[in-house]
């Protein structure tokens, strides 16, 4: 502590001159407003699709900054002369997750003996086939032998893989393997992307969807403040997406934007578009001359005739790249291995490839997907692969079943299931999160409000098809309790 | 092909009639611009630390691009209206590693019973110890049962493997758990820093360094454009390190910037700074309020009494965070896994917490390096583990000698070495490239010729030591014959 004190009081009198000189008034700021944005930081610095991650980085942070509070006993505390990134800050205070996580934590403190059961997050819970475990086991154990081991890979990922990838999932539809782009999972791709893209490009996304695409383009600069009364950010173009119009936006009131951010199946309403739905948005990118950056990462849920992969849209290896991921499928949450498809017909205005600039991205920003994940990925996607895989999610197509037929069965109107691991359900005239706190103080299962995903999401709840059959069906024997 | 045709010709009536509502002109460019674009591409897409990867990713760009040749044969490719990332279009064509696995690739097709040394990238060449790749296999079978099934983990990484980086690199130093983000390399990490700071922010590196600072500095707009003359960026402070310094720079005639990378023991010198010179540096950004970004990957190959980590200044952390990997301590440049250490009293100049920051782009931007790799990590970390890194590292060490021994023995001027895998050897007056070529004519060596890293490289030759015993003995060897 003393070695700490000391160190603070000399940096002190460096500082305070330095900052003069550069009249930089901060230093005389009073402790308690960095101290206030402490406080604030366990709202706000987690961004993250998982309650259980959020619950550790809320303890992690807790612990950080209760740490923090030691140093701030100082009067004064060393600031550097580096102003903060202006877009960190518009993020908003009142995170989804991290607000969950609290409630959920605070429930538990008050029913210490309740058996909660999570179907608020995309988190999966059944195990790896072993078909891909051992192979990534024996990819492991041949790394500590001279003939096994390998060190760098290309950024762009295996070759085999790739073309696995590619015969896999677009076979007949254009997409070789050097379109392909392995990663270590989408939401890393979407920041990628977003790099790729710059500051100065605008973007729609659905309205209700996946927060990481609003939070990375509001990091990168790409929109203005948050707007409290509309709960939007500005200059982002949201579509809304709502039973009224079948969960795709009516194009004729969505501005032109640069990128258009799609995700189907669709995450939170469960709905997947249809051909004739994404015929139109890819006539609407042409016409607009706008990039669909197009998030697969369910489409092996898709049930019924809708695409699996937006490149089964004639024109749109023009006008659309693809992000998808092994996580939902083999497991992979933490084992963590994606890719992104990138037509060689894509290109700027000027003509220049957009794969040829984001293969520089995956080059300088990103050193590959670890080579024992991509063992695991070429075994998810071998023949035993794709059929456990299957298996995977039928598991949890069966579990959605059982949640869509509880809620109809109780008269809600239910969206989503179908073709997705996501069952939506619409509560008229409620607010979301009083649904929220009503299933967790009544069954303690945790669900996720709707307007968590955006202001679009209000009205509804979304329930997770992710978890042990005995949870689904006990929590489902509580919402029969709760809404009989 | 008539499908395709089909729609470039449907898109182009409608890009047109976009374009010109645009007032954009681009679509009337005669194609063979964006083809010329396309051919730079193999030159440009790549930026690598590996040859290797760079023969890969030029083949996979080959492939690519002569696949796009097909589409060239169209006299119009649809364009759509977003606009290049202008910051993309400055990076140089020019780069180094693709431009040496061309000369390697052309040299072995001139010689194909050559039998071709790499002593040219920095990739680790011996297996990882068994008591590492055993934890990340066990882990990998764990991941097909109930019980050991794990998905999401805290985007910050497992606390258990933070803590033990904690305890294992800053003991002593007050860096505590909950200040290590555990990442997927430090490349990784140097671009989510770059996110971090954002596009307003100056910076500066050493000259010559590791072209990643650059050239992720580059990618988020924080420099001008590329001065041919100099052959530096503009708004890019250069620290010049030379012989005559020490491969320390003068501090005095270095302005002031927001950000300063450091990367010591030193890529590509392998000159370690010493405690008086970290020391003088960390009184420079106390007196500028600047941030250092310290890259300590190589700090396991210290022999002397050379800090391995920043944090052993006195007042480093308020100053300071520290990026690094288990890349080159354990063989793990194809496992990926790496971590960064952000002190709680590292503050913006409004007083907010940069780790607070960083934690929400980590939140946002990734989703924790993979659950296998963090396995071996605290296999790493554990007490056999460290004994065996230390054997790995310490094998490295031998090669090092044996290349210092055998250029001293030529009468050269070698520097580097002691407190790093990599050898610096000084040819005054000649040129960097001139030097490559003959030892890669005479010798069938591949080096790096050190005006790759920067200007401040030119008349250096850096030699790596990562190879087998027999490679680096043979290389000698064919040195000795060469410069007898």
């Amino acid at each position: 502590m003393s070695a700490i004190h000391q160190n603070v009081s000399t940096s002190l009198s460096a500082s305070t001159s330095t900052f003069l000189s550069h009249n930089n008034l901060n230093s005389l700021r009073p402790s308690h407003v960095s101290v206030a944005g402490r406080m604030s930081a366990v709202v706000i610095c987690v961004a993250t699709p998982s309650a259980e991650k959020t619950g550790a980085s809320l303890l992690s942070l807790s612990n950080h900054f209760s740490i923090l509070t030691v140093g701030a006993t100082f009067d004064e505390a060393y600031k550097t002369n580096v102003a903060r990134n202006e877009n960190l800050a518009k993020l908003q205070a009142g995170y989804l997750f991290p607000e969950i996580a609290r409630r959920r934590n605070a429930h538990i403190a008050k029913n210490p003996d309740a058996k909660v059961i999570s179907l608020g997050i995309g988190d999966t819970t059944e195990p790896i086939p072993e078909v891909i475990t051992s192979a990534m086991s024996k990819r492991s154990e041949v790394l500590s032998t001279v003939s096994g081991y390998s060190g760098y890979g290309a950024e762009q990922g295996e070759q085999k893989l790739r073309a696995a990838i590619a015969s896999t999932y677009y076979a007949g539809l254009g997409i070789e393997e050097n379109d392909i782009f392995v990663s270590d999972g989408a939401k890393s791709d979407i920041s990628r992307l977003q790099v790729l893209f710059g500051s100065n490009v605008t973007m729609a996304v659905q309205d209700p969807s996946y927060p990481a695409y609003v939070d990375s383009s509001v990091i990168l600069g790409q929109t203005g403040l948050f707007q409290k009364d509309v709960e939007k950010y500005a200059n982002i173009e949201y579509m809304r997406c709502t039973p009224e119009n079948g969960f795709f936006p009516d194009l004729s009131t969505v501005g032109r934007t640069d990128i258009i951010f799609f995700c189907s199946p669709n995450n939170p309403t469960g709905s997947a578009a249809s051909r004739d739905q994404l015929t139109k948005l890819v006539q609407f990118a042409k016409e607009n001359g706008s990039i669909i950056v197009y998030d697969s990462a369910y489409a092996m849920y898709v049930s019924d005739d809708s695409p699996r992969s937006i490149f089964e849209i004639p024109g749109a290896k023009e006008v659309a790249l693809e992000v998808s991921s092994f996580s939902k499928y083999a497991g992979f949450t933490g084992v963590r291995l994606g890719w992104t498809a990138i037509p060689k017909e894509l290109h700027y205005s000027d003509g220049f490839p957009v794969a040829k600039d984001f293969n520089r991205i995956v080059c300088t920003c990103f050193n590959g997907a670890s080579n024992i994940a991509q063992a695991g990925g070429l075994a998810c996607v071998s023949p035993e692969g794709i059929k456990a895989m299957h298996e995977v999610v039928g598991f949890y197509k069966e579990n959605t079943a059982i949640i869509v037929d509880t809620f109809n069965s109780l008269g809600f109107k239910v969206y989503g299931g179908k073709n997705a691991p996501y069952v939506w359900v619409h509560f008229p005239g409620r607010s979301s999160w009083d649904v929220f706190s009503e299933i967790l103080e009544k069954t303690h299962v945790v669900t996720t409000p709707g307007s968590g995903f955006g202001p679009g999401g209000e009205g509804f709840v979304r329930v997770s098809a992710f978890g042990h059959r005995e949870n689904v069906l006990e929590a489902c024997r509580r919402f029969k309790e709760l809404y009989k």
